[in-house]
């Protein structure tokens, strides 16, 4: 097998998968707060671009990719498909492991990804600026690269421990142009709630969106950009397992089992859906594992209901595993997956048997990191290091059972900004 | 003309061009500093693998890239060649800007194509590590990721002034297991002359090579690796300039004038060379332009000579433009341009009237770096600013002369782990 598939321009995708399409069970839809009334796109129009509001909506299985997006895709993307031979060697497993890295972009993270497209229609639309929230600055460095692309305004709150953690991030959306705020700031109503408590408050994803709605709200032509969770967003991360499939198919090869950390869902929806598709419809019988934190284990310790998106409330009520709107977890280095909730498309799968959860001790998860940067010479995000703890234990297993699967993952970003927790765990 | 120019697999380079096949009049040879006649490839074997040695002896026109390096360099080559339509926009030229985007790669710069075949040459003749120096440890990731790659030990001298301002690259070395000491150390007998008088001495690239030199010598299986300067480095790099002139020539477009930072001047060479090979053979009249900083002027204020490539002139004496062996740059925040002197190849087409050197201040340097994250969305290197401020000066000229030239530079490499600089010279 060679060490490095295909990065062939056709294997850039046309179109987005809509998994909604394959779908005879359809998740709970989002309700109104005030009148528990399923929500119509009009109820999201402040908010949101309509365009992006569709993109969560329109029932077609394939979604057409505006030129304009694709082209700017074109720099970064097919990104490659790698064949994990230094790991597989490392672990002596007759597992193959294959994983696509989402790293070689702008601003490293596969959040790239619906950014652009979120920005294409905010500046379609004449919005003139967009407003959001960032945990450890992968989704915030993202959309200040798009927002800049597009001509737009870009205001990010960004959760306080990262923040304080990882100055750089903060260096690079400020380069693109965007003003970021530690959260929970005193600049909101929804901030000063936990900032008039306590200055140094490590702050949450569910506040810092709090904190972004509400500003979008008050702001006069500004709309909120959400970086994960939402149908839409999930519909855009699905370039990543298209491309892989083709990839794989190329190199003559289907995963028995796919991989992939959860926060949001974003990444993991991104390279799971096209594959779950072969599930849904084509008798595949492909596992698929979400991995996600101890301290934030929305899908293994949360429950399945429906609530808020945010830690004040003011956003729709959302049926998702959620460990509560007002749990706020432990400061952990992977500040992208320190999220209350679960996006409800991954919720619905993993509710229908589809999808297993599993979460893992942060230990584990920078002695998998330092493994990956060992054998494969690629420094990993914290976040998509969670993904690998668990492509070592699958791998491990298969020694042990000395079974010869495929195991696919999604390294969803690179660690450059994380150097201080990788000194401080490996050493 | 599309923004992002393509990207097709077939125009990875299978062999290097040397330029020196195309040279009516080659550079003068390397002295031994003791007998000051011409050394052979057999004087250098004591530090260098002969494979490397002999890249930069071989008489032949294109060298074969190995099958193992290509495959491995399929990672992430070729890299994108950009048609920059946003910095033409907003200088409201009507020149046409490319550029070659070397910072998607695991270390992010072009470092990483001499630190693959010089890794490769090492491990194919048993040699057990290799010792380098680094300025700001762009050169000293790629090898410790080359030497991880072929199972090398890697052991870097980094200049004391970049080990502090970047902390990050420091980790990055040592996550892919190589050993990093601050230079001037207390560990070599050429570190302790600079030392011993100030434990704080800023360091400089020469006095890194002499300790690296220094340690290799002594050192039991251990070769010495260089980044920069050596004809077979910068045969390495002429990859970038391959691909794009395919790219080019696919777009339908030949450059006008190309332009690339120098400090020892390889990913200057990179670009350059296939163009120049042009203009040596096919009548081509592209102008090429070296720019370097004024804190470290070697070709423009430098002195065409005889003279050690290292402080304590442990090396051989090398013919190029230097400001003499014992000159020490300030402590600017590019760090890879920090050396007295320049590649014999560059410094002999620029005596020849091929290539023209300027010098830019640091000042200049990052308000170009701040219009072009601005305008491109790329957060480049320290280095490779230095391009963009004259690729900026030349647009600039073609608009005052309404000229539609075509301009190509290097970007050659990304600048993630420079945030604190970037911080203090953009606000």
């Amino acid at each position: 097998m060679k060490r490095f598939l295909c990065r062939k321009e056709e294997f850039l995708s046309k179109s987005f998968y809509n998994i909604k399409a394959d779908l005879k069970e359809q998740p709970k839809p989002f309700l109104h707060p005030g009148t528990k009334q399923p929500i119509t796109p009009d109820d999201l129009a402040p908010l949101f671009p309509m365009g992006f509001i569709m993109d969560g909506g329109i029932p077609d299985r394939y979604i057409p990719i505006p030129e304009e997006v694709r082209e700017k895709m074109a720099l970064y993307r097919p990104t490659s498909l790698i064949y994990a031979s230094g790991l597989k060697k490392y672990l002596d497993t007759p597992a193959d492991i294959f994983y696509k890295y989402e790293g070689t972009n702008p601003m490293g993270s596969h959040k790239i990804n619906t950014a652009l497209m979120q920005a294409y229609h905010a500046a379609k639309e004449g919005v003139r600026g967009l407003c959001t929230e960032t945990g450890a600055g992968q989704w915030g460095s993202a959309l200040s690269y798009a927002g800049q692309m597009f001509g737009l305004d870009i205001e990010v709150f960004m959760v306080r421990t990262s923040f304080r953690s990882k100055p750089g991030r903060k260096i690079v959306m400020e380069m693109n142009g965007a003003r970021v705020h530690e959260s929970p700031s005193n600049l909101t109503d929804s901030g000063k709630k936990y900032y008039s408590e306590d200055p140094n408050h490590p702050g949450s994803l569910g506040i810092a969106i709090s904190e972004a709605v509400e500003t979008a709200v008050k702001g006069k032509g500004i709309k909120y950009s959400l970086g994960s969770v939402l149908d839409g967003v999930l519909l855009h991360q699905t370039v990543i397992g298209q491309e892989a499939l083709l990839q794989l198919n190329d190199a003559g090869a289907y995963p028995d089992v796919v991989i992939g950390a959860v926060g949001g869902g974003s990444n993991f929806a991104g390279i799971s859906f096209p594959f779950l598709k072969d599930v849904l419809t084509g008798g595949k019988k492909t596992r698929f594992i979400a991995v996600e934190p101890e301290a934030c284990p929305s899908m293994t310790k949360g429950e399945l209901k429906y609530d808020f998106g945010d830690s004040i409330g003011s956003t729709p009520l959302i049926y998702m595993h959620t460990l509560g709107k007002d749990f706020i977890p432990a400061p952990i280095h992977a500040g992208g997956l320190r999220y209350h909730g679960m996006a409800p498309l991954v919720s619905h799968l993993a509710n229908l048997g589809f999808i297993n959860a599993v979460a893992v001790n942060e230990t584990k998860v920078f002695d998998a990191a330092k493994t990956f940067v060992k054998t494969e010479g690629l420094i990993p995000a914290p976040e998509s290091s969670h993904a690998i703890a668990i492509v070592i234990e699958e791998a491990l297993k298969a020694k042990k059972e000395n079974k010869k699967i495929n195991i696919l993952f999604n390294c969803s970003g690179h660690g450059m900004f994380d150097m201080a927790a990788f000194d401080k765990h490996i050493k």
